[in-house]
This record gives structure tokens, C-alpha cells and sequence, in this order.
């Protein structure tokens, strides 16, 4: 979800990386250790203490960092951080500091690495600190670490956990909207072993960095090419996981973008050419029906290739909610990429967009597409469609405690 | 290919983990780190200096490790190593140490790491250093890194580190045949960012263990379970490359192999079930045509699927070399796994065994497949077919010297 940005710099200035990698000081971190779970290697957490929020060790920073002015703070650029560092009994948030690791840890030769991309905003209203679904991530984290045997945990206590991370460093959450503190939870396997087995321990921290609005300037629309000489997902893979076996195999078809001047990769699935994902959003196509006339917000269905993203999923039920009283059919179907065409081409395609934590969402120009280029709606002066803004507006008034009327923003108390 | 001795281990006893991690203390590293390579995203290499190995600076151990008596030399347990550290330009062994890494270092979130698995064997004729096919394990990282973006290298001049490092540590490795030094070239990228991007840093780093043989007394025949719920890999994935990403997605099915009492997994492909992988092993089966009777040894073809295993390739190259003047066929084709099932009911089932380097083969004794377990062709008081027990003698002949017939044995000089 970070891939925007990199990726537009990418094609700006080949030598991005100096600008990706300055990062100014981080301050602090939080983390929980695991280890010898394996009483039963098919449930290793049975039995054994879960986290214990009330246990948590603050240890205070003897430098706190500066606070940077606003148009400092962008995504990547600046960190604060937890990292995890003694056993889920005692979660403990340090100052920042680099992990000590045996060459033969498991993380660095068989992947064993899962994470969650996530943001604290400042109500708009009473300056209070929110989370957004944090239920969810817990929920997708548990599921991720589970399918590569690391240990699961209480989501509930780590939530809480992480509401008292924000709060030690809410001064680097500008109230203003747009800015939050983006969270990056992480669990990796460190045992030292070049055994291909299950990590007898773990480490589970999270690291943050405020972050300035994602369109600071307003939206930029991006455009794609089609991938078809890779896959990103597979039935019976990982691809519905945020592992971190899923990313780095998709940097090749980012770069090979790039070369031709486009921004990110879309990823199709079969003989059919399904639409899957963007890069690493979920993407949104809306078009009119053929037969009838009937305005359709279609993305791919959970059937184990699509990661299930919380942007995604908040998507779709403010789409049912909302929209679908004017007239809209909400759908999680496949779609053909040859369907895609044949609705531009006849002038039934209204808009595609991107959909994630970092930008929230991300308006598709046009789609490379077997030497063709497709245009996805958007006006020349455009640079999001209705539907993408709408969904940007909403999803920011829920985020940033404006709209109360779901129970999707949690308070840190 | 280590999944071997640790799944027995852990049938044996659940809680192996305390067996697995408590190595003694390992003694050196190797390592050339490599930065700013973003010059051109699509070949980040061109135009920069590559590993020079004339540069080689060694920092000897101030605290030289015990020689531990062969008997202890089990897989895994005893370390010596080379990590990576600074700049392809200057490549350093030094004494064996933790990794500092930053936790937002790109290898813990998005899997940049690829890694080989070789040996160095002592001579048995004149006590000679010997690796074998070098070329192919160095051929495959750089086939592995440039998948994820991570640098290519001088494979030739990496060798030749490595065989300083294999000098500077020979009396680590016992001359008794059977006994090597496992040595762990890996790659991870070190890039500190959480944007999806090409990693601006990367390392290379060897790490070694002394081993004895894989089987102390004698050959130990496993048993697999098929599996029907998970996939390995995929047409357009990147299963064939020696990735960090393609090893923690095959815990969860090695553990519930190991539930029923079963060694390891063997994986499927498709609704033809086609027999690809067993665990992280190549496989082999040998059966008698139903037509014409002949012999036919039979593996996976490289579709990108399978891993391209350098025990495979010496394998197929010596059974075509030495067997296919004995009537027999030798293939890289698709089999089902019905084709197999049948050929054991009717008898024509000689043997199967896994191929990989640190068993070098593996028989197979019996595969659950469907609820039913398929007889594998060995007595019950055999513990290898004789295809397995001649591959592992001549390849041993050649790794120790014995046998200077092929060119796959490089002397380090």
C-alpha cells in the first residue's frame, strides 16, 4: 500500500533510493517475546500465557526526538517505533534501537515474517486518539502468523498495547487531517536455526512513523500495466496473508512498469485474465451493466488469492450502506480484464481505483493492457472519480471521529 | 533439505526445539555488503564494481573454537561462519557475530533474502578442500536475487572466498567420509524503509556447520503425507527460485504430515495431482512401464515449479551417464500421483526417494495419499531401494574425490 509513492518517485528519478532511505531518527520502540511454545506444534500458543497488557515496561527515551514541522513528516521519512524485545508476558516500549540477531535466524533465510499496515488519527472534534478497525488487523495478523506456525495472540490486549504506544508519542500526531501516525506491527520468527521447522520463539513489535496526507496536493491519479508473464497468488498459496513472502516477488513487475513510464503492476489471474489486485491495494472497478443501464462497483472475491484488505472491506460496506439505495449493485465477483476493455470501449466504464491503508484510495488514469492502453474515465483535468472521492471523504470523517455513525473508530482510552 | 533429520525429531519428541537451538558457539563470518545500486532499476548491478576477492580482509577469532569430536557434529549445531558487512568492494571474514539491524529493515517485512545450501568436503585421497558444483549454487542466488530485485555477483570470485573461509576453518572438518562442513551462502536486503520498493542495501553473508554424516547408521527410509489442501508453488510464481518466501509456507503442512506420524509433505499440482516436491527435496520414482516393462526413473520437470536442485541435476546426469546403458529410461516428465498409485498395485513400483544436498537421497517408504497409504517398493527390512544407495555412492565418490570422472569437484586452491 506504500507502493504509490515509491513507485511515482521511481519513475521521476531512478536514484530514488536516497530520498527512501534518510530516515531521521526514530524514538522509540514497543515489543513482546515468544519463545519454546511447542507443546503442541499445531496449536504451539495452547496453554502458555497470552500478552498481559497490564505487565507493560515503559522505558522512556533520555533523547526524545524533535518534533518536525508538517510538511516534514512524510510517509517513510520519519519513525517512532516498538519493537519487540522480551516475551509476551512482559510487552515493553523502549527507545528505538536496532534488533540483535544471529546470521542463522530463521526470519532471514525462510521468510518467517508477517505484518499489518495501520493508522492513529486525532479526532477532529475532541483531540482524542483513534484507531481505525484495529479489530481487523489483530484479526488478519493471527491469521497470517498462524499459517507459517508462529504464535498467535490476544488481538484485544496487543490493541491496547499499541493505544499506549500512540499515547506516549501522540505529539507527533498533527491534529490536523490528514496527518496521522502510521503503525507497523510485525511478528518474524528468531530462532537460530538453519532447520527448515517451526520457529521455536518469536518477536512481535511495531514501529511507527507520522505521516502528512498521501495526496498532499490533492489526488493524483496513477495508471498501470498489466502483468501477464507473472502471478502474484495462487489457490492454496498465501496470497490472502500479509506475509512478507508475498512482496518481495513483486517488486520485478513494479520495476518492469516503471520502465515503460506507468506507475504500478495489476495483477490478473487465469486463461480468463481475472482482475485481482494493484500492486499491493485491492482495486475497485465501477462500470454500467450492458443490458441494463445498472451502475456496479465490482472487486474480486476472497477466494484465497486476494488479500482481505481492511480498506476493502470498509469499502464495500459503506458502498452496500450508501449506495446501493441510489441505484448501485455492490459486487465481489471476477471480472475479466477483456470485460474491462469491452466497457470502455463502449463507454460504460465510469472508474477504477485502488484500495488501501496508505492512501486510502488511489484513482486509476489507464491500465496497459497487451500493447493497448485503456482508459479507465477519468477526464484529462480529473484525477479522481466520484466514487473514489466520495469514499476518500467518508472513509476520512469515520477515521477522524466526524462521523460516528459506525463503530469502526476506536477510542484509546 | 535439512527437513529430513528435524521432522523425525520432532515425531519422536514435540518439544525438539530445545535440541534444535542450542548450537555451541560458532567462530567466524563471512561477509561483502553492497549499497546504492540504483543506477538502473532493471539491472541495479551495471556499471558498479563487482566482488573483488583480492580484497579479502580476514579478522581472526581472539577466542578460537574447540574442535568438537565427530560425533557431535550434528547438522546444525555448531556454526562457523562468514557475514556480510562491507561493500561488495571489500569482502571481510571475521569472527562470528550477531546482525544489528534497524527493524524497519526491509528483510523482516517484505522476505529480500534468498539463500543456497553446499558443502566443503575434505578429500579422502590426497585431504584436499573440495566443493561441489559451486557454479550451480551460484548460478541459482543469482537467479534467486535478481526475482526480488537484491544485486547479482561474480559467482567465480565468491567461490573463491568461500574456499579462504573453507581453508581458514578445515580443521573444523573431520576427514572421515561422511563428515563436511555445510556452509550457508544467504542474501538479505537491508534497506531500511517500509515503502514496497527494490532494496537500496543488500548483504551477502556465508555461514557454516560443521556436519557428520545424515545417516549416523545407516539409511532411515520416511513416509509422506500427499498434500490435497496446500500448493507449493505456481506457473508465474517463483518456486523455483531458492527464495526465503517459498520455505515458511511449508511448515503448517510438514506439521500436520508430522501429526499423523508421517516424515514430511509431498506436494501436488493441479487436478492431475501431479507429484512435484517432497518437502524442500526434489523427487525421484523409479517403476517399470506397464507396455514394455522397461525401467524408467522419472522427476518434475524445471516448469518453474520446481526447484531447480543441483542434487537433481547430478542425479539425472549420472543416471543417464551410468544407468541408461542398463535398459533404463531416464525422465523429466509429469506424473500423476494415479499413475504412481497404479503402479504399485500392479507391481511395477520399484522405489522413490528424495534428492537434495544434505541427504543427498532420501528413500520414500510409503505416501498417504486419499486415506490410503501407497507401498513405496522397499522390504520391510530395507531401509533404501538400490537406485538411491548408488546415487548417494556415486555422488559420494565424487564430492570426497574417489571418483574423478566428472568435473563437478572444485579443488579450493
Amino acid at each position: 500500500m506504500l507502493l504509490h509513492r515509491i513507485l511515482r518517485a521511481h519513475v521521476a528519478r531512478p536514484s530514488r533510493i536516497s530520498s527512501i532511505s534518510s530516515f531521521t531518527q526514530p524514538v522509540r520502540s514497543f515489543s513482546t517475546t515468544w519463545r519454546n511454545y511447542q507443546q503442541n506444534p499445531l496449536d504451539p500458543t495452547r496453554g502458555l500465557p497470552d500478552i498481559d497488557a497490564s505487565k507493560l515496561e515503559v522505558t522512556e527515551t533520555i533523547t526524545p526526538k524533535e518534533i518536525l514541522p508538517n510538511k516534514d513528516l512524510i510517509f517513510g521519512r520519519t519513525f517512532t517505533e516498538w519493537t519487540a524485545s522480551d516475551g509476551w508476558h512482559t510487552p515493553r516500549i523502549t527507545p528505538y534501537q536496532n534488533l540483535s540477531l544471529d546470521p542463522a535466524t530463521c526470519v532471514f533465510h525462510y521468510a518467517f515474517e508477517a505484518f499489518e499496515g495501520m493508522k492513529a488519527y486525532k479526532c477532529s472534534k475532541d483531540n482524542s486518539l483513534r484507531l481505525f478497525r484495529p479489530d481487523k488487523n489483530m484479526a488478519r495478523l493471527n491469521k497470517s502468523v498462524a499459517r507459517i506456525a508462529l504464535p498467535t495472540f490476544d488481538g484485544e490486549a496487543f490493541t491496547k498495547l499499541i493505544g499506549e504506544f500512540c499515547k506516549l508519542d501522540q505529539r507527533f500526531i498533527p491534529s490536523d487531517k490528514g496527518y496521522s501516525l502510521y503503525l507497523r506491527p510485525t511478528m518474524i520468527g528468531t530462532q537460530r536455526t538453519l532447520g527448515v521447522g517451526p520457529s521455536g520463539s518469536a518477536l512481535l513489535y511495531v514501529i511507527a512513523s507520522p505521516v502528512g496526507p498521501y495526496y498532499p496536493t490533492g489526488f493524483k491519479a496513477i495508471s498501470l500495466e498489466a502483468t501477464d508473464y507473472a502471478v502474484r497468488a495462487w489457490p492454496g498459496g498465501v496470497g490472502d496473508k500479509k506475509l512478507g513472502a508475498n512482496y518481495a516477488p513483486c517488486i520485478v513487475p513494479q520495476l518492469k512498469a516503471a520502465a515503460k513510464g506507468l506507475h504500478q503492476n495489476l495483477w490478473l489471474f487465469g486463461e480468463e485474465e481475472f482482475i485481482t489486485e494493484v500492486g499491493t491495494m485491492n482495486l475497485f472497478i465501477a462500470l454500467k451493466d450492458k443490458e441494463t443501464g445498472q451502475k456496479e462497483l465490482i472487486t474480486a472475491p476472497l477466494d484465497g488469492t486476494i488479500l482481505e484488505g481492511v480498506t476493502r472491506d470498509s469499502v464495500l460496506a459503506l458502498a452496500r450502506e450508501r449506495m446501493e439505495k441510489d441505484g448501485w449493485k455492490i459486487s465481489e465477483r471476477y471480472l475479466r480484464m477483456s470485460e474491462l476493455a469491452a466497457a470502455q470501449e463502449e463507454g460504460r466504464l465510469i472508474e477504477v481505483f485502488g484500495a488501501g491503508t496508505a492512501a486510502i484510495v488511489a484513482p486509476i488514469r489507464k491500465i496497459l493492457w497487451k500493447e493497448k492502453m485503456i482508459d479507465c474515465g477519468l477526464q484529462e483535468t480529473e484525477e479522481a472519480g466520484a466514487v473514489a472521492m466520495q469514499m476518500k471523504n467518508w472513509m476520512e470523517a469515520i477515521q477522524y471521529g466526524e462521523d460516528d455513525s459506525t463503530s469502526w473508530s476506536y477510542t484509546v482510552q
